[in-house]
């Protein structure tokens, strides 16, 4: 193997917003509502993922969907039209990722809206579907109990070990598009191996959103989350 | 069409660096050397297109390529074994992206390094391979004469309309993976259109990078890019 010049530039961008986010957590806690963080690069099927996923756990518990992107809303509103729950949508003006006050910007938005639909009781279950990037919102706690990323297929099964932090802050791993396997050099157990490498505990559940196929496992596992942190 | 609740959360987060951009630029002027700003989502195959761009292009003029990378490797590795080019990684620490004064940091480093081996010609293109992330990288202006992306078929034909201001900015948008058109719901027409939307002189390149399709284009409007800046 060659070697090669290696220059390190460093430079600070990191908000100290761990209290805010503990604050925000801790409130949660008392509510009894539950944060979901969802993370991906941009197209790997975050969005169709969430569809399937309420639609299956939307009878069982209250869910809330805030949507961030840099401008359009397109997202919300398909949330809102394919599964009816309450959704909105952050802009966040060009940033590229949410921090904890943001996301407490967001919580206190849909809970006026929910109050405003007389929504009687307040979710179980929020889930905040981040900017499509897999480098900046892996920095900023949003303040969610649970994080969780979608890896898709054609990304390549290498994504762990060039997005170290991303991979090692999540609790659960989704590799999306499982049904185009057979068209890409994807290797499903490397890539299991690397994202152990960057977190033991991660649990790894591979789907296709667009057919459904093993989106079960997903919301069972969410909904395992969710009751745990209510009766904790 | 439903409506949704939209919150705008605003921050500035942009410093200004278009003046060391523009000096930079006027360096690269006056020395004649073409630096061309490379972006994309992680995993639209940067590395690959550019291993296939530079081995059609370096009996041509000399070449020399800057990887930038949270903190991996592998990328300028991989250049410098399947092209022979001089190839140096630029580790951002954690950022984003890049601004004018980290891609001056690597251009320094890489000329002391062609003196190193005894390099008598500067190259007459350098290629920056940005941080894989559809969002930040295009906010900040690296000094480049141009910038180009890759957008891959898997990631769909939408992203025009979810990241805007990276489509406006690109000269070039080179398409890659079209040998899975099959298999995705990707309209390229559409594609096209949104992409002009954003930028009607964006110049759009269909490829793939694993077969060889299409590069032949992209590396001839590279070419003439390189010589017209170097005869203007």
């Amino acid at each position: 193997m060659e070697n090669v010049k290696i220059i390190e530039i460093k430079k600070s961008v990191f908000e100290n917003n761990d209290r805010a986010a503990d604050e925000l957590r801790g409130e949660l806690k008392t509510k009894g509502v539950f944060l979901l963080n969802l993370m991906s690069s941009p197209g790997s099927g975050k969005t169709t993922t969430l569809i399937q996923t309420i639609n299956r756990l939307k009878d069982k518990i209250r869910i809330a969907v805030m949507e961030a992107d840099i401008d359009s809303d397109v997202d919300a509103i398909k949330i809102k039209e394919a599964t009816g729950v309450e959704s909105i949508q952050l802009h966040t003006g060009g940033m590229c990722h949410l921090d904890a006050e943001m996301t407490e910007q967001g919580l206190t938005a849909l809970l006026v809206e929910g109050q405003k639909s007389k929504v009687e009781r307040q979710p179980d279950l929020v889930i905040l579907e981040n900017v499509g990037n897999l480098v900046c919102p892996a920095e900023f706690d949003t303040g969610a109990v649970k994080n969780a990323m979608i890896l898709s297929v054609p990304e390549g099964h290498d994504k762990p070990l060039k997005y170290p932090l991303m991979f090692s802050i999540c609790d659960v791993v989704v590799i999306n598009k499982i049904d185009v396997l057979p068209y890409f050099d994807f290797d499903m157990e490397k890539c299991k191996e690397y994202i152990h490498m960057r977190n033991p505990k991660a649990t790894v559940i591979p789907i296709c959103a667009k057919t459904g196929e093993g989106v079960d496992v997903f919301a069972e596992w969410l909904l395992t989350e969710v009751k745990n942190w209510q009766n904790d």
